[in-house]
């Protein structure tokens, strides 16, 4: 979970960075009202994709619109300072239209909002709610790029709670490889590694990614399980994210469905080889491309193709975000970020691997934040 | 899923509503794009929550917008004539904020919009968008509303989708039934129905709702499990939904925990006849006041507490939705109306019981959708 202090922390960078004429913002996308305030609508919930607005004003008061049904569903304590239910429903009466509930909220509480002194997520503020604003703005800030940028910098509480997402993955990673086996399906590991999620997670979550099989002939494949029964010879690759209030892992293992042949475990030991030295180069002021370039000459060197998809990216709120580490990459690594680095390789003859750990950028270097088994059986 | 027969079925009637000088709409919540298209990103994906948009024609032409990272994640096949797919995401270059990527698909693809002609669902249409829409609407149509009230009448791609939905919903209660005793924890429950859910729906999905124990001393309790132990005496309420591409499943059972006691069998006894009750008055043209009511003096006639809270509502897309039955509704049953039942009461000295189905109504009755047991034990 997020805490007041982080979430304070998040506010006043966010104020650093607005001029001084902009004496409030009104932030909508959900992810950013998670943010900077740990509002987040519990998607296991009937409330799960409904909106809370949040009003922050620079001297420091922070308001949170809603409809009364969602607040119900929040997931954890909001760190705000008054919250303005519009109500939706109460039981006793028919409804109306839920969505723009927030935008109610709006003008029952502040009446209209003057543009002129203060910034707009516009990005996910319905249109149909624009009545509530009156005058121009005096800048031309992009909200939604200026939090994004922000978010690129983890600060302590996110990365605490990062950890606790990781340690769920850790535990499913754990399962499947004592579990993936010939005559298993694919949607027979995604449900035995959802199941050791949820007992280590101890609440519902969210668990999505790549279950899929490849082989010899289907060297490459992702997405969700689709029924495929695994068969002696296969390479099963398990990437996928556990989401805890919209914070999220994202790491990998591929196993072997049987006994490896001497061809796996050479593609493992490339890609080992590819994650290692990647892992080595982490380091705030690193150019990302730098690190793309040497996981995949790595994998040349020792006798297979270069990297074809990205070597990693950032992780956080989504996935992928900021930084990108591809071959045309403009990014550079920061002090905060948290990344994924994802070497694979797909060999026809053979079949595929991708592993897969995720790192806090530091100064000197990067801590690993996933300590699961990459191994092949 | 969904039928391509079913979307057009529900674009017509949309068209059937709107004046003449409507020539196209622009849909922006991601409900109605499913719809009318079939298109839903997966939740259980990495682009939960991003934005796909649909332009209708009256022509009848549809055009779907969207970044290509989200159009990797749609679940079940998209009824459009044309996908307008804005790079977002490559995977080799660095990348931009995605949010506003449908917006210049849009741009890219129609220039600006001419608004005298056509109708845009603004309360999700994101005021940072409005740069390509020029001049003014010739109406002031509002098309959220204007859908909201098409879904109520469900049609029969609609329905067979939800009985997927009340499948696997059954599952979990069969298993949960097993499972209840002395000892447990309501987070074993709900993984234990997680599961049951898993095996029978055969694919990814969300399970949510109330797994909440109640007992002598704490008549009432919903939301998610608490990491608490069933003792014996208990009365277990396991009240969740089932999603699947969005259509979700809400019927309930309570179990004792332990062997029921006698006023526990009574209370049980008060809600299976207000359930039948209920059930029997269900029809097209019936007062949604009406069916609360008797639902609620049945329970007064053999004993107990009038009802607390809603009798039941309306299903789907959300949860609830309209139809309210509850004590003060203005609505009316419509043929095509998907409801639920929930008679509950919640006694001090004795614990909490809610039982729950759920129906599609008819012109001349009501059919039952769920099909769990509703048993103590």
């Amino acid at each position: 979970m997020l805490t007041k202090d982080g979430c304070l922390t998040r506010q006043a960078r966010l104020w650093s960075t607005l001029p001084d004429s902009v004496d409030w913002v009104l932030i909508t996308n959900p992810r950013h009202v998670k943010y900077f305030s740990n509002i987040w609508v519990n998607p296991v919930s009937f409330s799960a994709g409904q909106p809370v607005w949040l009003h922050l004003e620079r001297s420091g008061k922070v308001t949170a619109l809603a409809d009364n049904f969602t607040l119900k569903s929040l997931s954890g304590e909001a760190y705000v300072d008054e919250t303005v239910s519009e109500t939706w429903y109460d039981g006793k009466h028919s409804v109306e239209n839920r969505d723009l509930k927030p935008a109610h909220a709006l003008k029952s509480h502040f009446g209209t909002l003057d543009y002129s002194m203060g910034a707009i997520e516009c990005d996910s503020f319905p249109a149909a709610a624009f009545e509530t604003v009156k005058g121009e703005p005096s800048n031309n800030i992009s909200l939604g790029d200026v939090i994004k940028l922000l978010r690129r910098k983890k600060e302590l509480d996110e990365v605490e709670h990062l950890k606790i997402c990781m340690q769920a993955c850790e535990a499913g990673h754990g399962a499947a490889l004592e579990y993936v086996k010939p005559g298993v399906t694919d949607m027979d590991v995604y449900r035995h590694v959802h199941a050791a999620v949820l007992k280590q997670a101890d609440r519902p979550c969210v668990v999505y990614g790549d279950f899929r099989a490849t082989n010899a002939k289907l060297p490459k494949a992702g997405g969700l399980p689709v029924g495929y029964t695994l068969q002696q010879g296969d390479l099963f690759i398990i990437d996928y994210s556990v989401i805890l209030d919209g914070y999220r892992s994202d790491f990998t293992n591929t196993i072997a469905v049987g006994e490896p042949s001497a061809d796996q475990r050479d593609l493992m030991d490339a890609c080992i080889a590819s994650l290692e030295t990647g892992e080595k180069s982490l380091k705030a002021s690193v150019a990302c491309k730098t690190i793309f370039d040497l996981c995949s000459d790595i994998l040349v060197k020792v006798g297979f193709n270069p990297l074809s998809g990205h070597a990693g990216h950032g992780l956080g709120l989504e996935h992928p975000e900021p930084p990108a580490i591809v071959s045309e990459s403009t990014d550079t690594l920061i002090t905060g970020d948290v990344v994924t680095l994802e070497p694979s390789n797909f060999v026809p003859g053979i079949g595929g691997i991708r592993i897969e750990r995720n790192y806090l950028i530091t100064e000197n270097g990067s801590e690993n934040l996933s300590h699961h088994k990459i191994s092949l059986a």
